[in-house]
């Protein structure tokens, strides 16, 4: 096992699976049990939250010393994400886009961050990643991807498994639905979660390729995001209206899509009759090798 | 008077400025200084910075109760962003664009916000704002822009002017340059400001038209946005290579234009042989007039 990643014993996420399941329209309450007892690298000494005045607030930072950068790849309307340890300066990248890697690589450069991890949070059909490319230009980097995806990588994600940054981690929710393979990663403080293409700001993923299942995703969505407090940040790969940001009270209120029962839900879903995206037929094939496919 | 914008009584701008002259390259000890005399507003209880590990921090939120979305609008790749108080729900909304305003008034009405001020951060060339079209479908919204713009408004910016929202207030600082009229707006604890066309992430508002002058930018930008406290957010007013945010720190350092001396700065800024702004013969006229000119 990589040492960035830890993952977390059977006896924890059993009792995790417990306080979830006892919990589970209680999504901040969970989080302050999960936080006590699951997040030992993050302070004490964070200013604590004042969930009344914050339902809303799409800018939280309970997080010392986290830098983050959101990065936007324009003709796939990708989102990458950059995060490091302000004092470590160990540092991880979410979803990187082959297009843009002179411009992550530069800034990661510029920033003198040393990155450990690049992470899918699926195997992408619309563009190819640059993560394969980005092994070959810094030593020591590892790719890391969900093991239920298929895809080849450094490091094979599952449920509960932490990336490790620093003090800071991600800790990794399987959301299938879009993918087999779809993760949500969450800040260990769940301020932030980087749902890929599960959750998307007032939408979601399509679930009529790959492997995609409309159930399966309803499910993950509101079993593995909207159990997380309303504050948290949603980061999604993809926005194509210009929004950049929400959080979970907001979509568990507006999304038009994930407010509708299970039976909506699958009825909107088989119907919404999308063009096939341009690039599966190369991208898929290229993102089950870290992007390297004919590059 | 509109009762949203203060103004800052003389004998604490002449404080100010002295503060300002006297630390000029100590942005965040004069930062320090401004805010202890100059935002009784702002909650004392906020966590204090930890100045060492947020010098690259692209995400601070010492601000209590506050919502924050950026927007984008790809045409143009302007950056809107709307700010508000999470109790009171008062809102305003920065340099909206006439595309977007159903996107802008969905969210604002999802959100149950209080639009009060609608404020272009300059007379832009390259969109039409939303700002006229807006005021006609809320009661009681205000439009404001620089009175050194030369556009009509029901509010006209001058420096130091507050333009208050619940609790929480931008401050003007006038940064002329790429226009006369260019303002940059520096949230209340100086966590953010939003630089229009003056500052760009690792650029620059062009010089080259209306009342473009690069010296003047230069000396708007080192003199009024470079002595904000390092971790201070930079919101630009656009942004071409999908960055979202900046830090003062970070464009101080890694500016590849702003880190030069005046002079090579004014010669870049004469030889960039840029095409006109497609929509420059349409949209200042338009902005002028608030953006209702023939729409």
């Amino acid at each position: 096992m990589c040492s960035v990643i830890s993952r977390v014993r059977p006896v924890q996420r059993a009792l995790a699976l417990t306080l979830r399941l006892r919990t589970s329209t209680e999504g901040s309450s969970y989080a302050a049990a999960e936080r006590r007892r699951f997040c030992p690298g993050v302070s004490n000494d964070i200013h604590p939250l004042r969930a009344p005045s914050r339902s809303y607030c799409s800018r939280v930072a309970l997080t010392q010393g986290l830098l983050f950068k959101q990065l936007f790849e324009s003709e796939s309307s990708t989102y990458t994400y950059l995060l490091a340890d302000t004092e470590t300066k160990e540092a991880i990248l979410i979803d990187p886009v082959l297009e843009t890697i002179d411009r992550d690589l530069k800034l990661i450069h510029e920033l003198g961050l040393n990155l450990k991890v690049a992470v899918n949070t699926h195997c992408h059909a619309d563009h190819i990643t640059s993560t394969g490319l980005m092994k070959k230009r810094l030593v020591g980097l590892k790719s890391a991807i969900s093991k239920l995806s298929g895809a080849s990588a450094d490091i094979h994600l599952s449920e509960g498994d932490k990336i490790n940054f620093g003090k800071h981690y991600l800790t990794v929710r399987e959301t299938p639905g879009h993918t087999d393979g779809c993760v949500t990663l969450v800040l260990g403080d769940q301020s932030m979660s980087f749902t890929g293409d599960a959750l998307l700001i007032r939408g979601c993923g399509r679930t009529d390729f790959q492997q995609g299942c409309a159930k399966r995703l309803y499910e993950s969505i509101h079993q593995k995001i909207f159990t997380l407090p309303d504050h948290c940040l949603v980061y999604p790969a993809h926005d194509y209206r210009g929004q950049t940001a929400s959080t979970v009270g907001e979509e568990r209120k507006f999304n038009p899509r994930l407010t509708k029962s299970v039976e909506e839900f699958v009825d909107i879903m088989n119907n919404l009759n999308l063009p096939k995206p341009k690039k599966i037929d190369i991208s898929v094939p290229a993102n089950l090798v870290c992007g390297v496919h004919e590059v």
